[in-house]
């Protein structure tokens, strides 16, 4: 197990620096990296790591990076379609993929006809497509985790009673809800009036979790607790009904499933991604840390809550958009992006992002199916829709 | 699943009620009820649940018995070794262990050995023989599951990585700690000289659950606490140091898991013995309940504390027990049935108990070897032992 052929998709972002921390201390030889613009941190990396290959999209930027590497065994590879050429041919045992953003589909779907074990923190491509990635996962034999510590913390919780398992097993009848919880966010309890006075800055500063600034933002509205709701619903096949927030401002506990018996599986933990992403390579097993963990004594009192779906729309916008079907989630999270982009840029306030993205909803007609292209235009037609919601501010 | 021939040992105490009223509704079958002087009940129950077998120890009682039951199909036995022959001839596939105290052993030896699914509440056996007990299940290809709740839950915990599985494997290699919760009872924060002032009416009256008079005095002084302490290590092969008691006034969180991994994975509920008598019933699977669960915006929020062992000395006297060895848990037992029994009947003081408990141990020798018999030599060398220091308050 801890001798593992690795690859990380992502490899300079958040999560994808968390995950070579994580898994430099196993032993896990690394096969692959990928990475965006960041190349000075890529060929940093490298040198440290000794993958054997990386690639990027940008042909330009690989020619700067293949100079910088030039002295190392690391081969680079660049152009559009490197990354997922790299990933079918890097005979990677355990995939990370931490690419954000709809752009990780391509590389999701390709990992996910690999049949390695593919340990994603990508929401966007189970959001958009997971069934297409589930049904890859089956027929090439290989196996998915999440690494998003709610769902890694369900995925934990559903094993109990083989509710899941890494291959694609589902027992959705066994579960009468998954309660996944929220820290809340740092605008918890503000209600509309107040939250119009949020600028970038304030909503830059998350309480816990250490992330980018697109997901920090998505925490303010609670957009990715939405977009977590979608994304539980398609890893473990429960209906949306059955998926509630529980608001818990302390972030110990990173979620709970309640079985048709009405006993609860929790898992908690100190609020550290290294967890999910070897819990990802260890399962079903475990890996040791040396490192102490939660102390209950000191330990403020747990506490959970109800979500303000007024003050925080996007919640339900989710649901809306889950229950639209097809690739009418892929919308939301294009518009989501357009406009988290609109408010970082200081183009409009803080409340408009929820109004640009339930516009866009409402305007967007989902198409008949649901494949990797039918995806890509809803993608292009909510972002214009998006983009011309936010020209009027 | 739902058709199962089920036995219940000791129908009529508190978990032998619950249980019956819990089997009921799953379309099982009774086969065998056993009990002590409780005839009218007993009867009572045969009419309702049409056992094929009662069997009481008491002859007399047994004819008493038959009398009241001679118009059904239920065969009623007496006499001292009734119970264990009933139980080996019941052909369950399931026998729920409700016997209290250490009275409960044989039984629980007898039902180890048939192959059956033994759902066990008895914590006597298990402290003072659960070695012999495991054995017994491996041999016979039996199962084993504890219907206790702490202990229910931290199965359930454990079964999440394959730490523990009703045949008797056991991987305490990848658990850290235990975290078995404790209600801290009702004198929770009291100190020694207000212990002092503690009558028997002030300790039966437990703050969540509802329990025999023994175990509720048990709770009082957290020398039931003490019990499952041993009960986890015997039942999980964890060393003793890794079973930690953590105080939760809530009893929500019936208990939890730390793995080597830091995550922690915890058992919650509505506090009712009945759903744990389901799960051992039901695993690997679960059965649906028409009850709401949970409701976690009502709850107060969960706090977590250390147990004061100066105040408590009990809970430590199960540890020093335990280390001791071989018959010094059963010695612990019997020393606490007198010590409760002479508390009840006003003899002693509510601090004295521990006292009894305490000192009855420094001048008990362990026997060399640990067996039926030199558990039960233990037992009345320990009585006798704390008789004799009860004597002189």
């Amino acid at each position: 197990m801890l001798h593992r052929k690795v690859a990380v998709l992502g490899s300079t972002g958040s999560v994808g620096r968390q995950s070579i921390d994580a898994l430099s201390e196993t032993g896990a030889e690394f096969v692959l990296f990928t990475g965006g613009r960041n190349i000075s941190l890529l060929a940093e990396q490298a040198r440290k790591c000794k993958p054997r290959a990386v690639a990027i999209p940008d042909e330009s930027s690989a020619l700067e990076l293949k100079a910088l590497l030039a002295d190392t065994d690391t081969v680079v590879y660049g152009g559009k379609d490197s990354i997922c050429k790299c990933i079918e041919e890097c005979g990677a045992d355990v995939i990370v993929h931490s690419i954000s953003g709809l752009a990780g589909i391509p590389s999701a779907i390709a990992a996910s006809k690999t049949g390695a074990r593919l340990a994603i923190a990508n929401k966007e491509s189970i959001i958009s497509l997971g069934d297409v990635i589930f049904d890859n996962i089956r027929s090439s034999g290989g196996e998915l985790i999440p690494v998003d510590s709610e769902h890694s913390a369900i995925f934990q919780c559903l094993v109990t009673s083989g509710a899941v398992d890494a291959k694609g097993k589902r027992r959705p009848e066994i579960v009468n809800r998954i309660l996944l919880t929220a820290s809340g966010g740092p605008f918890f309890g503000m209600k509309r009036e107040d939250l119009e006075n949020v600028t970038p800055e304030m909503a830059l500063a998350h309480p816990t979790w250490k992330m980018g600034r697109k997901i920090t933002i998505d925490c303010a509205t609670l957009m990715n607790k939405g977009f977590e709701v979608i994304e539980a619903v398609r890893l473990f096949g429960v209906d949306l009904d059955r998926v509630e927030v529980v608001v818990h401002r302390q972030s110990i506990v990173h979620s709970m499933v309640e079985y048709i018996d009405t006993m609860v599986i929790a898992q908690l933990g100190t609020p550290d991604m290294r967890h999910c992403v070897r819990y990802a390579l260890s399962y079903p097993d475990r890996m040791r840390v040396d490192e102490t963990g939660l102390d209950f004594y000191s330990l403020n009192s747990l506490t959970f809550d109800r979500p303000d779906t007024e003050a925080f729309p996007l919640l339900d916008a989710a649901r809306r958009a889950y229950r639209l079907g097809t690739t009418a989630p892929a919308a939301l999270i294009a518009a989501d992006e357009e406009a988290v982009l609109a408010f970082v840029s200081g183009k409009i306030g803080f409340c408009d992002m929820s109004d640009v993205v339930c516009e866009t909803l409402e305007k967007f007609n989902p198409h008949s199916t649901c494949t990797e292209e039918t995806v890509f235009d809803a993608e292009r037609t909510a972002r214009s829709i998006a983009d011309s919601l936010i020209s009027k501010y």
